[in-house]
């Protein structure tokens, strides 16, 4: 076992098409910096996006975001998306673009999944906003649906990790939560 | 698109055995409910727990605790460690157990990386604690490692979904980050 220094290894993480409305406009970001906060309803979710950003202003003027949740297919345009600043460039031009309950949370109907937020809170660190949503409403395409729950092979995540710089495929199913450890029980 | 009520999809997520010293004794916890909240030095990363879980007692009065990441063929340990309460069971008893810089923060020499953590804050949600915590040292196995940086496919991390209520691998890497999406530049 190596001390490497205090480099984050909690990867791969699925990277993410963050919606937001910026002067008016509906813009879209790629990020793979995010979290699960709880469990439960309201259900709340992170993104950290640097404050250099052209999305921040958005969300801290309409307190709304979207996460969009880009199959492999769309990897291309996934990576344009955190290339590409929305200070110059009309990423939104890229997709079919719509909006749920929340009239200014952008989603996209090339991917699978949009889930609409509601920010809730912001954590203010040094170079980096954390916002902090509560999930308001899924839309997900029937072809990921499988009896109204999303299957995840079918959805097919861009996962992301940092130290290869490399976007990855999820994998086979290798065992199932809350029961694989019972063969240790004595 | 069907909406489905707020169905939380952002997964899959890195499956990980957090370590905590809770009443003196080293104790371990599957949590997948992680987040990656900055980039850059300090790095700050969350744990969601519930708050009934035997660990959080131990992370408020130590102000410590690891992110250990175990690879696909400690799945049945890791389960183990979501289905069984450290109240009742000494879990920490399955795994070699180190220490590092923090003298409380448990962490395990099966698991290919570990992450020290010290506490930097905590969002008391309604039901989970969030614990913020700040890296400290990161601990990796000459196995994971390629010219010194972890090497995702050796890793082999154990990723988490809830819809499926199943544990799945990694697959290949599909393309390059920052890179990819040049292909769209005018």
């Amino acid at each position: 076992m190596h001390a490497i220094g205090p480099v984050n290894a909690l990867y791969p993480m699925p990277t993410t098409l963050v919606g937001a409305t910026v002067n008016e406009k509906p813009n879209f970001l790629a990020v793979a910096h995010v979290g699960i906060l709880n469990h439960g309803t309201p259900q709340y979710l992170s993104i950290g996006l640097h404050k250099s950003h052209y999305t921040n202003a958005g969300i801290h003027e309409n307190r709304t975001f979207s996460i969009c949740l880009p199959s492999e297919d769309l990897m291309v345009a996934t990576d344009y998306c955190g290339i590409m600043s929305g200070k110059k460039t009309d990423k939104a031009a890229l997709f079919d673009v719509f909006y749920g309950e929340l009239k200014n949370a952008p989603m996209i109907h090339q991917c699978p999944v949009n889930m609409e937020m509601k920010l809730h809170e912001v954590l203010d660190f040094e170079t980096h906003d954390i916002f902090v949503g509560e999930l308001v409403q899924t839309h997900a395409d029937d072809r990921v649906l499988r009896d109204g729950s999303i299957d995840i092979a079918k959805l097919k995540p861009l996962l992301f990790d940092m130290a290869s710089k490399q976007y990855w495929a999820l994998g086979e199913p290798v065992g199932n939560c809350w029961n694989a450890g019972k063969a240790l029980k004595g």
